[in-house]
Order: C-alpha cells, then structure tokens, then sequence
C-alpha cells in the first residue's frame, strides 16, 4: 500500500491508472476505522483494479458547536488496517492543502438536507458535497461506496452524483452491526458501559416500526411515536429526531406508501448515535436506492 | 467529425478516449461560431488528441429578462464549421437531457462575481460554473479554452477549477478582433450599420485607457473617465459600465499598481457588448492569467 498526501501526487496517480485503463474504487472516510469502513474497502477491492481510500477530517462539514477537534483520529492503526484490507492507495491529505485559501465557489444542497441531521447540522451537507467533488476530482473513481448507516448522506450523494454528471458509480452497502445489532461507529467509543448497553434499542425500535409496517401499519405518526416510546423507554438517550420519509427524496409522508426511510439520532451524554432502516410499503428491507 | 446528443454516450466515449490514453481538449460554447470560436478550437486541436467542442445555450445562464429565446442559433453552418476546424466530436446536448429535474445541488460563486457583467446579470456566472461542472464530467478533458473577452468568465472558470480541483488546465486564448479592432461576437449581427461602424470605439477606448497607464498615469478613476468619454463621445451606445480591476481577483483598486483588466460593457439597441484589455503597471499587455 502506499501513502499519499500530495494533492497533485495524488490526482496524477490517479490519471496515470486511468490512462492504464484501471478502474478505480473509491472509499472516502474521516478514519478511525471499524468493521463499518473496511466492508467498504472490501466491497471495493471486489469490484475494482484499485481501491483508494482517504481519511480527512473535513472542518467543513462540522458546526463551530461540534466535535471537530475531538473527532476520534488513530492514522497509524487505521494505516495497518487498511494495508491488511487490500487498499492500494491510502490517501491523507492536509487541511491546508485541501482549504489553501479561502473557497470563491460554494456548493449548496437545495433540497434533502434540512431533514434528519440535516436540521440540526446546518451547513453539514454542503461541507459534505465540497469536499466529495474535490475528493471525486483528486481520485478519478469508477465508484464510490458509502454506508448506509448514514442515509441521508448517501441521498445527497446520489443527488450530487446525478445533478452534476459526475463519472461515478454510487454504491450504497449495508450497515455493519454489532452483534447485538448496535450500528457500527467511529463515536460508540464515546458510550460509557451502560449507555453501550442501552445502545442497541436504537437499532430495537426501527424494527419495531418497521414490524407494525409489515403487519399493516401505514399511519406514520404511530410507527414513529412506537419507534420513540422504545427509545424513551430503554435508554437514557435524548432523541434528537425519529423520522420517517420517502427514500431518497427525503419528503414526509404522512402513510407509508412507498420506498421509505425510518431513522433516529439519540444524544448520549458524549456520543450522539444514528441509524436508520429502509424498507418499503410492506416493511420489506430494501438494500438499494 | 462524429455529432453525439446523448450526455450518456458522449460520457463513455470520453471515458474510452481517456482509456486509450487520448487527451481530450474541449471547447464549450452557445454556438453561431465565429473566428472567436474557430480559434479556440485551432487551438484545442494544436495541444490535444482529441477536440470536443460543446453548443449548448444554456438557460440557466440567462435572466428572466435576457435574450435566450433571441440568442442567435445556427446548428448546420455551425457543424459545417466545426468540421472544417478538425473537431473531433461535436457534443449537442438537449436542455431536457441536461435539465431532467429541478436540480438539488447549487452551485453559487462568493467573489469575482458581483462586479462587471455579474453586477447586471444576477445569478449568470452560478449558472456557468454549473452547466461547466455538468460538461467538464462528461467530457473529462485534460484542458479547456475559453476567450479572454469574457475576461470575467476566465476568472471564473479559474476559481471552479482551483477551488474544487478539477483535473483539467485552463486556457485562456486572446480575444480575436475585426480587422478594426472590434472584438468578434455572436451578438454583433444584431448591430444596426451605424452601430456597426462605432462599434470599434470600445476597443479604441480601452486602448486610450491603457495608453494613460503607459504614459505614467495610475489612478483609476481618471483612466476610467477616459474611457468613458471616449465611448460617450464616439457611439450611441449606453455605458453598462467601465471598470478597472484587479485580475483575476477582480477586486477594485484606486491606482495600477498590479495586473488589472479594464472591462467595458455598453448597450446598442438590439446587443449589449462587451470587450477588455489585461494590462500591467507599466501597461504592458498581459495575456495569461
């Protein structure tokens, strides 16, 4: 595997591979790998000549209230990781090579974003969309393979993908749970042992709205007041949100009556946790946008 | 010389292009060649493989109140013309190929956009930079030209590609003029004889402006007065504006002391044009940016 921090390093690697008539796969992170990471490098590695993988803690995406600074951050591990994974090019660009000056073009997302985390993270998802074209333009990939734990991201991706012509395969791959269902994340090391215990009730209460679906539910305000009774009621979490929208438009629905997303943000006392499920109008999983 | 419509299909030849180590330069324009046009393709064919020259009269672009319906369209001559240039691929997309659904992302420009043609033309540079975005993904060209009398435009462009890295280099290629000095337009078929025949002043004056700088002078406002009574005193035109600036920060400056471009923009009766000079402190010619 080799390190590459230069941007033009970098984006001429890139073209020489393409040139070589290499199809490259793309992962994008913020480190600080788990299982929930390095099933996308994998899905990549099958898929592709070359897998690329960066780590840049992106500023622009997080609030001036947010956990920037303390953004959980491991390069040397996460490097040992992603050698033993297969990943050909481990990217780690410097912040003041990414942002040299001030940006002159800005991106914004007029639509998708003032839901879910989008809400209480304004200004998230443009960040979000900057760095990614900037990231999709250094690296050049075929594809790009987000989790679906972050749903809303992979909608604004898809957005930004078809809006923008971009050459690029999106592809979407499952969450990777825990075995106790908990969501994998770079912050459930921020859980203190009981809310650890607690946490997989998130993951609990989306089934429990999704089973009143498969029996026959379609009134969206009782499967997301179910989903938030199980939450309130098993952990010591404060809900951020719990809710339920059509996939990937992100628009309320009043019944469930189409493609739809089901999805919670929980406030733990230093971790704030999300995760989601997609099903249809008779609660059946869906794997795919 | 092969004519692709589908955004699809000129995507993946590029992609194959580019797989077979070809390097493509594009040339995107809004049609109604004229030699402005031609040069830049000479020019494209000169420095790359391939040459991809794009019409596209792009709405978004335009103001509710400005000529879209009217802006001059020729596609025969121009395919006629192209050929003869040594165009490879004429890329003719449709608006509702370009535009299928209102778009979710936006594009939108902080700086260099609120001063010369911007400052009358709210929201036109935003509509640029995203037509651009969704042509430089198709195309994948390696460089890209555009002419410098849109000295704006360039500067423009400049940002887009710095800012979100774009694997591509910008060329800006000198304006090409009536042998009397006027610079080439599509617009300029809607000038009256008279019209037609005053024409040139712009250039005239803009050339005066920077003889004062060659001659010593520094101070803007007295360059820009001479401009301004040249084109007054000379045309039946009505000043859009004359403007001095720095480049291409396009930032106002009080006195030459760093490379500007003097723009001038003036309304006939049926064409607004538009014409520049990029000059140093000494009042040298300046051609790059």
């Amino acid at each position: 595997m080799e390190i590459i921090r230069s941007l033009q390093e970098m984006q001429l690697k890139s073209l020489e591979l393409i040139r070589q008539n290499k199809q490259i796969g793309f992962v994008a992170t913020m480190g600080f790998f788990h299982e929930g990471h390095t099933n996308l490098m994998k899905r990549a590695k099958q898929e592709n000549d070359i897998v690329v993988t960066s780590i840049f803690v992106n500023p622009l995406q997080f609030g001036p209230s947010e956990d920037f600074e303390q953004y959980p951050r491991d390069e040397q591990q996460d490097t040992t990781v992603a050698e033993q994974v297969g990943v050909d090019y481990l990217f780690l660009p410097e912040i003041q090579d990414m942002y040299p000056t001030p940006l002159i073009i800005s991106m914004n997302i007029e639509d998708r974003a003032d839901v879910l985390c989008g809400r209480s993270r304004p200004g998230h998802f443009e960040g979000v969309i900057t760095v990614l074209s900037k990231l999709f333009h250094i690296i050049q990939p075929s594809k790009t393979y987000f989790g679906m734990k972050d749903a809303q991201q992979v909608a604004v991706v898809d957005a930004l993908i078809k809006d923008l012509n971009f050459p690029i395969e999106l592809i979407p791959v499952s969450t990777t749970r825990e075995k106790d269902g908990l969501a994998k994340s770079s912050r459930n090391v921020y859980l203190t042992n009981k809310e650890r215990q607690e946490a997989p009730q998130l993951y609990g209460a989306l089934n429990k709205g999704r089973k009143l679906v498969v029996d026959g539910e379609t009134n969206t305000d009782i499967i997301v007041k179910e989903v938030m009774d199980v939450i309130n009621n098993h952990t010591s979490g404060r809900i951020d949100y719990v809710e339920l929208l059509s996939y990937p438009q992100l628009e309320p629905v009043s019944v469930v009556n189409r493609p739809v997303v089901l999805a919670v943000a929980v406030h733990f006392n230093r971790a704030r946790l999300i995760d989601n499920l997609l099903f249809d109008e008779y609660g059946n999983l869906i794997k795919q946008i």
